[in-house]
């Protein structure tokens, strides 16, 4: 069926935005690139997000993924799928069939024009219609797993394998394992969501739904760092210019994943009502920065640099040595962290609510990660507050070119 | 713990309005009622909603309670409670206290000053810190259980009981029944999140969680009724100027409800990979309305006023009899939808995603409701791709003035 709406595509192409204009409304799919680029790109490379405008488009083309160094969005909708085919010439060809989505869907458009003939199914669900493309970025990821399962043994890269059992984990079954990821991001929940619904829908046949998760971030002004659930100010320590994604994020060694990136995911439950109970000085000793500002203790400024070797008048640590910025400094790494919070209505069995983070982050060497975690290990103060339930790792892709497809380097 | 808190409030009044001053952020917390206000209600007229924003607030006083006929946000935070305590007098001091925090949340400030105090926990929890009020509105109600139990027997109202089972009702245990429900809606989904937090935390001694559900919608350029996830616009025959609200809406009865409505709850399940694999016809078939305009069969414009006597040539009922629109319109009634899809992981049982309709409306009577929904009984097509799964009814209150608090006509 792929092919036959291809030659429609070409022989009439009535896109969403052709239906905007249709529709009168001016400016829709502005493209970062063009007007207010850079605006848009000093924001990225601030690390934090822009304002809220919601009709720009992002390149679906480039040197890497979008989602990943591009600035954060409103909303994010994660899925991991597994391969229920097997065979590689199928996979493939989801993969071809998924580029050909992801540029429409970036750019604003239906998946394909509506049908005229109202005995078949529409292909593209709708519920976009009339929609701008909201800044949607659609980044994708395999596992190990997918390695395995694809035979393909001669791309197996020596790092590139499952997370190891770290302290305090609580790992649900549900929440673990799988073998392709995508993670879309928009500044419209529906436009993250008919993203993936319809990307899958494509796939159908070849591959299951093993768990996905929504989550939000409160974007504000995009001059501050978003706020976690517990109120503090999460990611600043991220990378902030092109040299830091190149030291911290790209992927560089001169093989199937060269410009790409490895994806953590980590479910993390996080028990508001517990630490709603404690006491201001104990939430910023937990994170060792002041609440209000998301200063490093000491400093006034969220970005000053975290001195964990700074002793006060007392002699003591400024930064307690058991808090969440002391040990994550420690472990003398960076990772790019574009979490996103999520609510699930209420925990069944503890009747509070089932609220957290969606921790995703990015990192050329997931050595990167796992130092970080295994110095927070069992002496994070954060840990009395936190559960991480689900964990996955993902291998994406570099970015690609037009006439390219997604993983083609890693299929050819 | 509320009574020195409020003391502290009068002694310092330091606003999340007053952080976001010091932040330098220009222009945020224009009310409405002030510039740009009439624009705002001009939409609100149309029954759609209005261009995202974000800056403005809602005002919290008024003769009605906001979030029912003010313009619809992006999102929905809706918490159905039990009651723990069946003391009057605590109940009633906790809607004193809603009332308090209810305004300040509304305009954008915190529900309290942060704590000087580093021993104490934090009354705000904080995660809305430098965030506009992105239009928030929190809408009260109860159900015949909260009078029951607190044997507020005089207030009963004749019509104002549970809702009756309707064919093919699905409802789950933990998605039916309790006693209170708050409705919080604003275009941020931290910030409508954050207003139910801190409103439970408030009470938590007083009150349990029995469910909560959080919702989404493409408001788009808010010139357009709002898709649902079948790709179908929703909501196109609400209530379109004060007289229909009044006819429609507002309970005009002289007692303690006068000027409040009652809400109703229904989620429902929408079966998207059925729908998905439907034709187009059968889809439009199914609506009794065009898929890409939203008009009514026979029409052009989604606005068109609905006739379901209209026969085409062949004498025939131009819009199906068993179609959603033909059935609801049949009922000769007429109800407010304010209504959010959802997405909620995936269903473990069909391995399929977990999303719907978080369908909520407003009426002067429940027998609206009933008659529509009893119309739609057995005979609608859509029955075929969705499943009600919770339900309830709650009176929402009427607004209060200005020294008034939530609820003050019932409980004096």
């Amino acid at each position: 069926m792929g092919n036959e709406n291809d030659k429609k595509w070409f022989e009439k192409k009535i896109s969403r935005r052709d239906f905007l204009k249709k529709a009168g409304i001016a400016g829709a799919g502005v493209a970062i690139g063009a007007s207010g680029a850079s605006g848009i790109l000093a924001k990225m490379i601030n690390g934090t997000s822009g304002q809220l405008v919601g009709n720009e488009e992002i390149s679906f083309y480039g040197e890497h993924q979008s989602g990943i160094s591009t600035p954060v969005q409103k909303n994010v909708y994660f899925a991991v799928l597994d391969l229920r085919s097997l065979e590689l010439e199928e996979i493939k060809q989801m993969f071809k069939d998924w580029t050909d989505y992801t540029e429409k869907l970036m750019s604003g458009e239906l998946v394909a024009p509506e049908l005229k003939n109202h005995l078949l199914p529409p292909i593209d669900t709708g519920e976009t219609v009339g929609l701008n493309p909201y800044r949607l970025t659609v980044t994708f990821g395999i596992s190990p797993a997918f390695l395995d399962k694809l035979k393909l043994d001669n791309k197996k890269l020596p790092e590139f394998k499952d997370l190891p059992h770290f302290p305090r984990d609580q790992i649900k079954d549900k929440y673990k394992g799988g073998d392709i990821c995508i993670q879309a991001c928009a500044d419209d929940a529906q436009v993250a969501f008919h993203a993936v619904r319809n990307l899958v829908r494509k796939g159908r046949s070849l591959i299951d739904l093993k768990w996905t998760q929504s989550g939000f971030l409160p974007i504000g002004n995009g001059k501050e760092t978003p706020r976690n659930l517990f109120g503090f100010k999460d990611g600043t320590e991220n990378p902030k210019n092109e040299n830091d994604f190149k030291n911290v994020v790209w992927y560089d060694k001169n093989n199937w994943l060269k410009n790409g990136t490895y994806l953590i995911v980590r479910r993390i439950q996080m028990h508001l009502e517990t630490w709603d109970r404690t006491n201001l000085q104990e939430q910023e000793n937990t994170f060792g920065r002041y609440k209000e500002s998301g200063a490093p203790f000491g400093e006034k400024d969220e970005f000053a640099t975290i001195d964990i070797e700074k002793k006060g008048s007392d002699g003591k640590p400024v930064i307690p040595i058991d808090s969440h910025v002391y040990l994550a400094k420690k472990a003398g790494t960076k990772i790019c962290r574009r979490a996103f919070s999520y609510s699930n209505g209420i925990d069944e069995i503890s009747g509070q609510f089932d609220a957290g983070l969606l921790f995703l982050c990015f990192q050329k060497d997931p050595e990167q990660f796992i130092k970080i975690q295994n110095s927070l290990g069992n002496e994070d103060k954060l840990n009395e507050y936190i559960t991480h339930v689900g964990t996955g790792i993902f291998a994406c892709f570099g970015g690609v070119k037009k006439g390219e497809y997604i993983g083609q380097k890693l299929f050819e």
